[in-house]
């Protein structure tokens, strides 16, 4: 006998990090809500993945492009901060450090994904950095394998303009951190890149 | 600035056990789903709580009243099996261990939430009891404050069927528990109710 919750449980389970248990266990919370409600969540869900567009200019996500961030007068003009992903703005916003613009690359270099480097917004970045705007690359990307390995790939391409100041993120310990239950691999990197205080 | 995805954050976050970070997380992820993906999961959303209704005898959630429990031929229709909540049928069910009929409470006693015995199907159960058809009822309902506090009203109520074989689910250490990190309730009641080997 088939729960008549099935084919809700199977959608819910497409979700990432929901299993089947938890995805039971939504399904019988969904199932207690107002029809009003579920359908505000439905329309939302749709209207949203509808309305959302990219910026023509940064990649980020928007409902009309470009997006408000580019288009900002308030922002510095010459720092432009290259992101995978339009969530990493949105980490990257939080915490009120960053005033200038963004570049969203809309993914990593990882050859075992057949993600190559001109599937990524990289020739675009390079077209707007040949506008002259800018005078410092922020380079704000995981420090993971696929991370590192788009970061090396960048700096190459930003070889040549001569006159930009490109950086990328400190990596080390994060605060808060217990130094023994950091792994090795965060320990080599605060210790290579150790500064003077 | 507000992020565009930000309504579809916000009703994500009205599910049990999301909280701001995995919403937003949800919510790209959402976002990276073909058109196709968000509208079939909405509409299953929408069409699942549209179409699901309660067993007129039981009071299970079903398609069809009488639900497909009480209208199978092949289970047991002298044991009857009182349960709190719908899910509690589909985790019962899961053990193979009950060939017999449900009874859904459709909650639990609680005065703190405003929970009276009149707001559960109790005078429905009696009915049922009334008809004579049943010579045992298991109370399958959570050890919790709630839950005892509802077992013993039945019990109360169920008093007046002689020839009733009422019984609760066993309490004590669950499976592959370990006797050290075991609470000292549940200790306390699996000492209660030991058992001759």
């Amino acid at each position: 006998m088939e729960s008549p919750l099935a084919p809700l449980i199977k959608q819910l389970q497409r979700l990432p990090g929901i299993g089947p248990r938890s995805a039971e266990r939504l399904a019988f919370v969904l199932l207690s809500w107002s029809r009003t409600d579920v359908q505000t969540f439905a329309r939302t869900l749709v209207d949203t993945h509808q309305s959302i567009i990219y910026c023509e200019t940064c990649f980020n996500i928007c409902l009309t492009s470009p997006c408000t961030i580019c288009c900002d007068p308030t922002r510095n003009p010459h720092s432009l901060c290259v992101v995978a992903y339009p969530q990493d703005i949105v980490a990257l916003s939080k915490t009120n450090a960053y005033n200038g613009l963004f570049h969203v690359l809309g993914g990593l270099i990882s050859p075992l994904d057949g993600v190559q480097p001109d599937m990524l917004r990289i020739q675009e970045l390079l077209k707007r950095l040949d506008l002259g705007q800018f005078s410092e690359v922020i380079l704000a990307i995981s420090p993971t394998l696929e991370g590192d390995a788009t970061a090396l790939y960048l700096t190459d391409c930003l070889a040549r303009f001569s006159n930009l100041s490109v950086t990328t993120l400190a990596f080390g310990l994060p605060v808060g951190a217990q130094l023994d239950y950091a792994d090795p691999l965060t320990l080599q990197r605060s210790l290579e890149q150790r500064r003077q205080i």
